[in-house]
């Protein structure tokens, strides 16, 4: 059976009425939410869940991965599981997926009698479900999740707000991505109503760095050289500063942005060393310059202003060569 | 002449309607902000200015200091003047300064032919003006300021939001402070709702971090001692260090947040030699731990998750006191 009813027509008009009339009438609810949670997927389900148990529904919550350290404090957060829900449930909502591949499932593994909901605002979704609710302007899932609560009738409690506002504040950079817009902050102010102590969600959220982290950007920091008069500054990091610090290879993220933020600073590379004579290139720009183009070039590939690829040659010369690429770049400007 | 007529009274019931009869009446209107100009206090005066230019008056704008570089962005902040108005302007309004004090300016100073206005959100106000305006409410002037435009009956346009947004974003610490509250995030996107681009106003506000601070960062980070079974974190930056990185002492400010976000700290501390045997101590805490209280026994003071003190002995031996306080308040815990 081919499960999905690919439509594209949904993305300008969201079937959100016949979703909330599935939901109404569907006894059990399972929800799933994407590999390597984050806090727009976990707090997302987490709301929807708890307002279709207001409804009287049975819900089931699951996720392949663990739920991350730091949204083990978002409450109903014990109750994901890494079990898949069986066969009784009819009703499989995913939230903030792409594809079923999200999920690590095939679409072998629904069962063709379940009805499939989609609520992504991911501009790449495939339209998996039978049912797809897909917007990317909203700047996360959060924002469909209100808007759906809103919808179904359910007063939205101090438990639902807490998972709804870390799902927007994590997903739109605490207000700061260009993703976020006047709903946004809408639908937030409709959250605080409910009363919570926001700054204690931000500590739980952003507060849990780990020692060795710092330990990294310390190594990362006495690396740090400029180039182009100021324009590009480049880090790296050994696979002995990793051993040194003790950190995992996944602490070295968010590291470049200490140096993408440095006046004057248009372009900033992180390389780290994974393995002998495989270096990983973060590159971040600010205003213009095109570091996809430049990540390309070297066959990694990502955003305009955030991409990555992977060199197969020694430190020294991989970072001659991406600086050499983007020293060219921005002597070429920005109008070439 | 006393200027002040104060009345508390005017906190519970702000003479809102008074001040715009005031202001609609004014030909010509002076605003001032305070020393060491934020982002509050210059987005704040810039946009009722450039209101009040809209209903034809003549404005004049001052700030004892110069705009700094990250604000110089905003539109209209090359207007504002280190001069002080001459005598002809009879309404002058003073934003986010608890007194006349906060504008380097003695009461003797001000015409008694002149209205004086005072908006301000702390809770500190002196009550200084003809008519005061004060919510301790407000996270930041900017959210009275949108209240006061809308109120004058002037259209927001962009060149006023995008002042009103920095007003906010800055004191609010990106809508992360507890001060922040769903009316902020209302009066926000009422803001946004005229379309600008926020990433670009971020990046002005945030990414123009002078390289000396990072210097400064790590010189900082080589210092880093744990204490207390994980819950004490402390640094130290010395004379010599400041030399070598080039850093000016108050680009030392924040850096005890990168030590107070680790996972298990609640005590941070950032001690600084500011001369020979004279150390100045930043003292944070995350939950519980009451920092003012340990400050005060060093003869310093502040809030209690953030404080300050400066003690005339020499660095190891500071370190070693405040050190040992702290200890001994985390060991006694949060019951006593």
């Amino acid at each position: 059976m081919i499960r999905a009813r690919k439509n594209p027509m949904n993305n300008e008009n969201p079937p959100v009425d016949e979703i909330i009339e599935v939901l109404r009438k569907a006894p059990k609810v399972a929800l799933f939410s994407h590999v390597s949670p984050d806090g727009d997927c976990i707090g997302s389900i987490l709301a929807i869940g708890l307002a279709l148990e207001k409804m009287g529904k049975e819900v089931f919550f699951y996720n392949p991965d663990p739920v991350p350290d730091n949204l083990r404090f978002l409450p109903a957060a014990s109750r994901i599981s890494q079990e898949l829900p069986d066969s009784s449930q009819q009703t499989w909502m995913f939230v903030d997926c792409t594809d079923f591949q999200r999920v690590n499932l095939a679409a072998s593994q629904i069962s063709s009698e379940s009805t499939v909901l989609n609520l992504d605002h991911h501009i790449s979704n495939q339209f998996f479900g039978d049912l797809n609710w897909v917007d990317p302007q909203a700047c996360a899932c959060g924002e469909l999740a209100v808007t759906l609560i809103n919808k179904l009738g359910i007063e939205i409690e101090r438990d639902m707000a807490i998972n709804l506002y870390t799902a927007i504040v994590t997903d739109s950079g605490c207000f700061q991505y260009s993703n976020t817009t006047a709903q946004t902050h809408r639908l937030t102010a409709e959250l605080l109503d409910t009363g919570f102590d926001l700054s204690r969600i931000h500590h739980n959220l952003y507060d849990q760095k780990p020692l060795a982290q710092l330990k990294l950007l310390q190594c990362a920091l006495d690396s740090l050289e400029i180039y182009a008069e100021g324009q590009l500054a480049v880090m790296t990091l050994s696979l002995e500063d990793f051993q040194k610090s003790g950190a995992a290879q996944e602490l070295s993220e968010g590291l470049v942005n200490h140096i993408r933020s440095l006046a004057g600073v248009e372009a900033a590379i992180l390389l780290k060393e994974v393995g002998p004579q495989e270096i990983k290139g973060g590159l971040r720009s600010n205003l213009w310059l095109n570091v996809n183009e430049i990540a390309a070039r070297f066959g990694g590939g990502g955003h305009q202003r955030a991409a990555g690829c992977t060199l197969r040659i020694p430190m020294v010369e991989a970072k001659q060569a991406i600086t050499n690429a983007i020293e060219e770049a921005l002597r070429l400007g920005r109008d070439h």
